[in-house]
């Protein structure tokens, strides 16, 4: 079996490669299971070297847009039975950059799709959503707890781009152009790496520098409330959704993915608890209004019926979620804090 | 004050320019009254002689997509402050077709929102979205009245490019780009002239052939639910949409026009009371199972709560539609009929 990753060298795309690496065998769309023999990353960045250097490993490094346009089968290799689509330009820069937004998420998108479709072959596509589909305003607040059936209303071009992706997902696995299924990821937290461009960066960045020893921006009141998912439980629901059969999936709306409801105040208690108060003196309390806008806007509280009846589950707690990180990443944790 | 109206040269296009030169001076969002010295058509088709020989009218015969690639200041000329988006294919058309739909409807409207943006002037833009962002099936079926809030579950290609369109209007207009407002139409009845490719089209049809001697298909189920619009009540909200001021307009997510909420059956016996038996004896009541498809997706009962607020009104009963349509087209019925 041949799976294509977009976004493949970014931070959750390497892992599902490595977590796709170490099954055996994989079961798509309900068929029976086959052994991954190939997983083609396709990234504007090379690889992290543990990949590159696996034999099962192919390596796209380009402008997706530019790949789609001029080398559409350098993106979707005839063998390719499968894409996790996560290239994407994040919130923030979308918000600053509208056309960098447009064209990484909206027309990349569309043309991904359109490559699919005209291959004929109807592969797999699983869609990497976001809550930023959800808005929250004043003037049309968002119910308490949002469903998997809640009117997305996002107040972001990130969030609008999201959207469009669901709905072009929805009507190309219709038409039977591809099998696809919209997986709206929570806030992952806590991401490891350097910050990246999303509003939602300092929800790892929070934990992360602190426990090496570094200070970090956490803009926002203690009482923003926040929807959190470990790397690990996001990459199951992207893997769930590629191995549920088409009745399985049901629905071609799209599915929140299970998420830890919680506060930023919340999740400075527990890296105390985790990694003591010294880790959460290095927290910098100056608010960020540009910060601010985005997210609180974002609900806190999601039901996910339908992912839990696909197996999946939430995180236990924040402080798990720390331990996690702390356990996977020693090199980026000081030795005090990982005590 | 210049006003563009895509699909200019259509029924409900030219109808439009036709109520606006009626009026002695016209306010955009809000604005101060000012009269209307300059209406241009876009549309494949040339305008209607009554229009075409209006001073005030110009006309831009040629296909959106190639004029918005190639000569966008001709779509919307240097003094235009408002455009009617009116121009797309129709339901029937992209469900047959995918790629005329992608043309039509998701990639003409979002170039024509970037040469808006890029006028750097942020016109009003009125997107005429449809009733058919919804559809009910067994697996997701609909609340029972559709609220303005609801979620859209579009099942055709249409309905989910008129999403999309609906999106991106949303944020083209939260950025400042536009004033947008997107109006969802209701099922317009009766359309007069030649029938068209949309899935609804039975529905103008069944009032309009009857009343000029000629059968005409009426292919679904008396029981079938539906919301329509007389074309007066149509014009009004697409009126209204661009009159209302960004306050009086509110939140950026659609408005469901009113629609009088009636079903197949009893339309067939508003048409026996108004052109006698003899006509409804004219129905061929032959099932089409590709219009019933579509048709059996789509909501018969809408809220309208924003659109009441906005002063706008449903039509009073079929019975009166078909009276308007008599007398607005008296060339079009024959003489029994019309008594």
């Amino acid at each position: 079996m041949h799976i294509v990753i977009t976004g493949g060298a970014g931070f959750l795309g390497a892992r599902l490669a490595r977590t796709l690496l170490a099954r055996t065998a994989f079961s798509l769309a309900g068929a029976a299971p086959a052994p991954i023999t190939r997983i083609t990353l396709v990234d504007r960045a090379p690889a992290p070297a543990d990949l590159a250097t696996d034999a099962r490993i192919a390596q796209v490094v380009g402008d997706l847009n530019e790949l789609l346009a001029n080398a559409p089968q350098r993106v979707l290799p005839e063998d390719a039975s499968a894409v996790f689509h996560l290239a994407a330009a994040v919130s923030g820069e979308c918000e600053a950059d509208f056309d960098l937004g447009m064209r990484s998420n909206f027309a990349a998108t569309h043309g991904l799709l359109e490559v699919c479709r005209q291959s004929g072959r109807a592969p797999v596509l699983v869609f990497s959503s976001s809550l930023a589909v959800f808005g929250s305003s004043p003037e049309l607040p968002l119910p308490e707890v949002i469903q998997d059936q809640t009117l997305p209303t996002p107040l972001s071009s990130y969030g609008i781009q999201k959207v469009i992706g669901e709905q072009l997902v929805a009507d190309y696995t219709r038409k039977g152009f591809i099998h696809g299924r919209s997986v709206r990821l929570m806030t992952v937290s806590v991401r490891p790496g350097k910050p990246n461009g999303a509003a939602s960066g300092f929800f790892s960045g929070m934990f992360r520098e602190p426990l090496a020893g570094l200070r970090a921006a956490c803009p926002v009141p203690d009482a923003t409330p926040v929807a959190i998912a470990s790397p690990a439980r996001t990459i199951e629901g992207l893997i769930r959704a590629a191995e549920a059969s088409d009745a399985e999936w049901g629905l071609r709306i799209a599915v929140n993915l299970p998420s830890l409801s919680t506060t930023v105040g919340d999740m400075a208690a527990a890296l105390g608890r985790v990694a003591g108060p010294a880790a959460v003196a290095l927290l910098d309390r100056t608010p960020d209004p540009a910060i601010a806008r985005i997210v609180k806007t974002w609900p806190g509280r999601f039901e996910w019926t339908r992912a839990r009846a696909l197996g999946l589950a939430a995180d236990e707690s924040v402080d798990a979620i720390i331990r996690d990180y702390v356990r996977e990443n020693p090199d980026a944790v000081r030795a005090p804090a990982a005590a």
